[in-house]
């Protein structure tokens, strides 16, 4: 996956309820199912230059959508900070050999596990 | 503050720009300044009614979003989940003496603290 996919993919992940159904469903097709503008137009029976408009408007949507709130940037901000975390938690892990710390350290491993979703 | 104001509220913090210019300042002399609809409409020079439809479509267009993205839901549930990482951290404080333990737990436990942002 190219890295303007993977940014797509991931705006999807957040906004893309936000889209209509057909831009939803084109888009989904395109970047995460890898189908050609000219298999989604033969499979949906409309144009190519249709299928073309509707994901340029869902890339549009999205970007845009990000452009305001900042929030899939303030996830990956998350994302990052809870992996430091888990950093840390194993570096106790090996420094400490109470099974009470251990405990609830591999327990704090979990709950960060869980965070990153 | 009220359940209503407090949950509108968080919705603004995420969506509020993805309001129009009007429906954002409106709503946010409503809810976080506390100001009357008849006081906003006296400030802005349009009538009650205008000042009264620009904030509920503001607060349709905060509460949809959310119903199709979870995203505050998503992001309250992470915030528990902190809470609940950094009360094992202390924990971990309260039950080894090891410096090199509680030097990486302190430091563990800033950066959950910037988790909740």
């Amino acid at each position: 996956m190219d890295d303007k996919t993977l940014e797509l993919s991931l705006l999807f992940d957040f906004f893309g309820d936000l889209l209509t159904e057909k831009q939803r469903e084109y888009f989904d097709l395109y970047y995460n199912d890898d189908l050609s503008l000219s298999e989604i137009a033969e499979l949906a029976g409309i144009s190519r230059q249709g299928v073309h408009d509707n994901i340029v408007r869902a890339e549009a949507i999205l970007r845009d959508t990000e452009a305001k709130t900042g929030i899939v940037s303030r996830f990956s901000q998350m994302y990052r900070e809870t992996e430091r975390a888990e950093g840390l938690a194993r570096e106790i892990l090996e420094k400490s050999d109470d099974p009470e710390v251990r405990r609830l350290t591999l327990e704090l491993t979990a709950l960060l596990g869980d965070l990153k979703g």
